[in-house]
């Protein structure tokens, strides 16, 4: 993995699928935390430092806050802490070298800012996706009925999906992918409304997780014709992994690609091979490697080449998936420009494809699929 | 991936599993649609040439069309067109270097070449493969009762197994791969055959879709002593890919195991591990990444290694899987002798092997393991 | 693959999951099925010297017993008998350069060496592994009650662990590895223990297969705050592979996370990429390759580098799983030393680490991590 071919690493990028930066200065303990699935290093494992994506940090990130690269880990830190979290935040937004960003504004932390905060930091347009859940458990919390609970829901949706360029589902998280194929019919939302609005009454956290409902939350998606990204794969230890391969949509998949509704299928590791027979075989999916691109560290260029073994060019996006750290949108930019860059390489030195090809392929996966899939041109 | 070693490039294959080619000329949506699993392109995903396949059909192809290297899509499909479907099938079927083929017969297309025309083409031998569920749907139509299945089907069978050299299970398309694991008794046969036959009396169509039934028509291919082919891992977006993981066959190999009827598990991505470890602890299980070859284009060898991983070499298969396009014939041949030559000259580089080992390795690979499996020296 | 880095090639490893090797002479036939998974080679399939670990033993044991690299099976295994078992074990084991070895007593052959025996040849300290099964098995045999299994069980294991450094299950051989998520309660405990003592009354072989047993099994280990390993992934003809992925133990895994006791998730391909996500996001989960590092032979750096795309470098172990042959701990060190190695020179190359980083990467994987996980020096 040398460095970029130029005309990769001239690229501004659309980051499709991040969220915000923490707005504060952060410990050794926060920082490790963020740079993990886990909840933290344990006492037996070491430091999350010894990691692909630690030494990432270290080599990448120092240079950026004026270190050498492989500065120790504590060095890092303390010349984070000197610079400050606003300086941080600047330098790293900036170094990503983006255009636009699809923020997922669904899972607050105190202090993240906002999408607007986000993309004047980087330079680039800002754009929103919701989070169909939240936009539920809103509902929920503001008192609706069984009965009145999906229409609630529609309106509620529509007038947060006016000024957002897509939304997204975190089933992964809750019941997992395997959702039901079939569009819930009116009485079975009723009814499974009913029971989580009970739960709540009777003291249960508004917290989604019922299959039925998370199925109908995608459906109106749907039927607001809005691209609709999809959690799948790894995530941190709350999810149940085996329940996340993409493949476990494939019957929804198929009950929607009439619709011609955009599904963005995200991260996908480990099971980034399936979905990227997903996005050859439904015309309506697509598809990125997000979060695990700064995951692996330098291991990127694999994921990359192994998602586009089937994955049609013009179904591949760039997401950084980005969260609390600025270090991960300069990290998820950097690895996807390096692997991307490996691939094309590769095949320009086989004579696979020429270089104006190569040129146009990066175009695409860089952006266009982005701006074309969203539509994030008519809107600005 | 630079060009195959000498000896491989010499090689003249037997492709065990392929399908016939179109005798008609094809325009460019017939001809995309040929070139993905999917239906074909869809609004906001693109070409189709847009893909691994894609680039290595202008990369490859070209040439033998006249053409330069990555000659555009549209003058490729334009040289196409002139040259005629005639020249077209000629040209690829030569370019192929094939020693025998094995036509999967089961799956008509209006046009499709022959065995025979196929061979001839090829200068190849032309072998038949039987599609059991293919026998089983003209023993239904043809009239049979509930009670009268089994025995016209085997009946059946034995006449088309009798100019065969191989039959092949679909089940993978139908009901997915968690089949039985032990042989159907008859009255379960005879039951689950009436449930079907009074569907097709009430009106469904004449498509087999029973896990018990589809056990059985296994097992009567094993009572034949033939080897059964089964399609394993991705195809088209009508099946299932979570039910086509070759592990969910591991009950049923069990319990074949001891009857020594050769089990060939074709195509296997993104499951091509799961099939090499099958391939290595049943003494009766083989293995090809047809398919994926040519699917996924210039990363062919990448699947070629993590086949081998576990899969004995004497396990190991070549086959095409072409269908439709004869350019597939010439790529899944190109494809499968590039990835074998990096494999071999991986291994050549780091003295794991001598010369002498990697080329008995190919010629195993390459056609004598199939010749020994299918026993297609005795028949010629 | 070239040669290991000095510092990883000078490394005196610890192994922590092995077993006994044969402590007699061994025909072709017993060496080939201790070569491979299946039960031995079949009639179609050919040698398993035709196999990755079979040029692996012809490439780099042949020079270990004086014979040129590459030498002819024939050569190989005249020569292994001409120098009798006991010499061929000495040198294998002498040449693996083992610092310890934590060794699995539970799954005995005639003649197999002792850990002290193997320790002696090594010139390396010795652990014992104890099996959890081993011991139920144990004490169903010597007669208990339904009532009284549970105690009597805690009781044999309490004595058995006091001289163990570990414990071990192997439900994946028995059911799969999806084990209840919470510990079994007393009466589930009896009643279950109480239908495999009716069996074994009833004539069934005394073998340990009931989840909820055998997740009783696994907490009384937790208990006692030993390290406790599983057999994840492949292994031989008798395990349902798709029962197999760690995956399925993301429940349990997730009930024992707040105890801290270690969990050592064995061997684990083709799921390597499931292990290390687990590695990741559970503090005191940790992961190897061991039979798959020399059961791939020179595809071992893939495995290696697969597994550390997210398992943090502080819960990667070294592992041989050497059984029966004393070669695959000779085979199990040199790949798992050139694997490393190839994984650490490409960060090198990169400049994604520092040399000081390799070698403490290299220190950490070879031998610290398993002294701070199973708590060795302080036995020593």
């Amino acid at each position: 993995m040398p460095s970029p071919l130029p005309f990769v690493a001239n690229l501004r990028l659309v980051d499709h699928h991040c969220h915000g930066v923490a707005g504060r200065d952060l410990d050794r303990s926060a920082f490790e935390s963020l740079l993990t699935e886990a909840k933290g290093p344990g006492p037996l494992g070491g430091t999350l430092f010894d990691s692909q994506l630690g030494f990432a940090v270290r080599r990448w990130c120092a240079p950026v806050l004026d270190l050498p690269p492989h500065a120790p880990a504590d060095d890092y830190l303390a010349r984070r802490a000197d610079l400050g979290f606003a300086e941080v935040n600047r330098r790293f937004l900036r170094e990503a070298g983006l255009a636009a960003l699809c923020v997922d504004t669904g899972y607050p932390m105190d202090t993240l800012l906002t999408p607007g905060e986000l993309g004047a930091l980087a330079g680039a347009t800002a754009h929103e996706i919701v989070r169909l859940e939240q936009v539920a458990e809103e509902v929920a919390e503001s008192g609706t009925s069984a009965e009145g609970f999906a229409g609630a829901f529609r309106e509620r949706l529509a007038g947060r999906a006016a000024s957002a360029v897509g939304l997204k589902s975190v089933a992964a998280y809750r019941v997992g992918l395997d959702l039901p194929a079939d569009r819930p019919g009116d009485a079975e939302v009723t009814a499974a409304a009913g029971r989580w609005l009970a739960a709540i009454e009777a003291g249960a956290p508004v917290r989604l997780a019922d299959p039925t409902l998370q199925a109908f939350l995608v459906w109106c998606g749907v039927d607001l014709r809005r691209p609709i990204q999809f959690h799948v794969g790894y995530g941190d230890a709350d999810l149940d992994l085996h329940r996340c391969d993409p493949l476990l949509l494939t019957g929804l998949l198929r009950a929607i690609e009439p619709t011609g509704t955009p599904i963005m299928l995200l991260h996908n590791y480990p099971f980034h091979r399936h979905a990227g027979y997903l996005a050859q075989v439904f015309p309506n999916v697509f598809v990125d490697v997000g979060l695990a691109t700064h995951g692996v560290g330098h291991r990127a260029p694999a994921l990359i080449a192994e998602l586009l073994e089937l994955a049609p060019f013009g179904k591949f996006l760039f997401s950084s998936d980005a969260y609390g750290l600025p270090e991960l949108f300069h990290l998820g930019s950097l690895l996807f420009r390096r692997g991307l860059s490996e691939l094309l390489r590769s095949g320009l030195d086989e004579g696979v494809w020429t270089e104006k090809d190569a040129e146009r392929i990066a175009r695409l996966a860089g952006g266009e699929n982005a701006r074309r899939v969203y539509g994030l041109e008519e809107r600005h």
